[in-house]
């Protein structure tokens, strides 16, 4: 009998198996699964959020990449984790992996792309690690840790969906890799003007493309969903398998009780009239599945282990 | 002119140049250059403590170590670092970089080892993340983001040293690849008890070596230092140039002022009586240097350059 790899049992599954046996505190609110991990603070009115992020040369981005971009690409990832929480990023601590041979030019630019975003979101940058990557490697890495704060009853987890809820997607989806992934502005802002003003029941971002985190919002409120597949906000040029599947768009997507719809979309066209809003469906019990309607009305249900977006 | 590598730079003095324009705000007591970044709380009494750490396969690790071992060591040098700002540990974010033909009871392996730390130091395991390495590189890694706390006035420093103090290591030093540097125990509970009985002006963990990491400690507090190599308590078989050299010792490095060592050595042997302390040397003037003198009494003066420490 094999062994099983990593590459058989996939992200979701390892993680699930590895998280098992991980001591947790009373004082943990929510661990693993969530966009960032929420812990009681001295202040008890508020959590603390924790994130750990990481971008791989060769798998989230691409030798050649300008410097500046990586770093700015680095940090803002885990920035728009924070603002999925509903909260507001403090203190960064940066670990890079270079090879020895590496420019000392090439990585400064990270970290002036990193400095400028911090600046950006008001960030501290605290502290950090340097490292070697093994011998032979030429591989290099940017793994980013980032604190934040949320006031208590302001935090939104992913887990809050309610059957009839209906579901809401800033900004475009798909075709990121065409730049989006390297220049995107986290919606920190909207988010915590979101959290203060129409309150969303869950909310996580956007990095694996809709379809898969959906599932994963869904699995999370055991809950299923409908989704109109016309009203879904595609980038220029690209399909709606793209703006399913691509991935890395950054974007909020949220849950709201449906007598709230109308007023947040109108509140939203005003206060951020260069952000698109888009209402693309609505929550249903676990038992209805998951469905993504084509805009003849069509039926198209996503089955668990789709390969297209599997790992 | 050919561009500098970060070989040639060396590691030191790329942290020196990266964090020069890193945004920092006020509530900022430490960043980037002790053992952890310190930062204000909500709790007037407390310091927060932020420390990230990383261990790579073929570089702090071999292939063939014992899976459960990797995943103590990754833990326990995070927490040796939160132990030698006085702290207590907390909270722990896992980063997670493995190719995908890995087999998972490896990986699941390096996760008992992390657990299995956690619980003895009482730090709750709340979120991470998983990432393929870039494709084609068959190397792992385990990268530890770690918080924990401190009162404010038990937190201790690397600056703090003044001439006239005297120097102490505990247990001991050099020849740790034969299986220390796996299975080692920080120093949490020995540095709580050493800040609230006899208050170390300044104090670190020695990851690097002592020849090394001690030179870190005079630069950060402006002073110099005389070690006298008699005195350091080399492990079985080590020489003192590997009780020097060979690092990842994760022993305490600290400095007390001089009429307080003989009181400190009595208690200490009494309440650890498991685990020795050496009285290793005396702080100086910068301008006197850093020595290292022989059985004899020659004096070495160990240039700043030495290559045998030189990344």
């Amino acid at each position: 009998m094999n062994t099983p790899t990593l590459r058989d049992l996939g992200e979701d599954a390892l993680v699930a198996r590895l998280i098992q046996d991980l001591p947790l505190s009373g004082d943990v609110i929510a661990g693993a699964g969530d966009d960032c991990a929420v812990l009681e603070s001295p202040d008890p009115d508020r959590y603390e959020l924790l994130k750990t992020d990481c971008v791989v040369e060769g798998v989230h981005f691409f030798p050649g990449t300008p410097g500046e971009s990586v770093g700015w690409k680095a940090l803002c990832r885990a920035v728009s984790d924070i603002a999925a929480m509903g909260g507001v990023p403090r203190a960064a601590l940066v670990t890079l992996v270079a090879p020895p041979d590496r420019p000392v030019t090439e990585i400064e630019a990270w970290f002036r792309g990193l400095a400028k975003a911090a600046r950006e979101y008001g960030v501290s940058v605290v502290g950090g690690e340097t490292s070697a990557p093994a011998p032979g490697s030429d591989s290099a890495m940017l793994s980013i840790t980032l604190t934040g704060w949320v006031e208590k009853d302001r935090c939104v987890f992913r887990h809050g969906a309610r059957p009839g809820d209906e579901i809401f997607v800033t900004g475009v989806l798909g075709g990121t890799l065409s730049g989006h992934h390297l220049h995107f502005r986290p919606r920190l802002e909207e988010a915590r003007w979101l959290v203060h003003e129409h309150r969303p029941v869950a909310m996580m971002d956007l990095s694996d493309g809709l379809a898969r985190d959906l599932r994963r919002l869904a699995l999370a409120g055991g809950v299923g969903f409908r989704i109109e597949t016309g009203s879904l906000p595609c980038r220029d040029g690209s399909s709606v398998a793209e703006a399913l599947g691509d991935g890395e768009d950054y974007e909020l997507l949220f849950c709201l009780p449906a007598e709230e719809g109308d007023v947040l979309l109108a509140a939203w066209s005003e206060k951020f009239p260069g952000v698109s809003l888009s209402r693309i469906g609505r929550v249903t019990t676990a038992d209805e599945g998951f469905h993504f309607l084509d805009v003849e009305g069509e039926c198209a249900r996503i089955p668990e282990g789709w390969g297209h977006f599997s790992h």
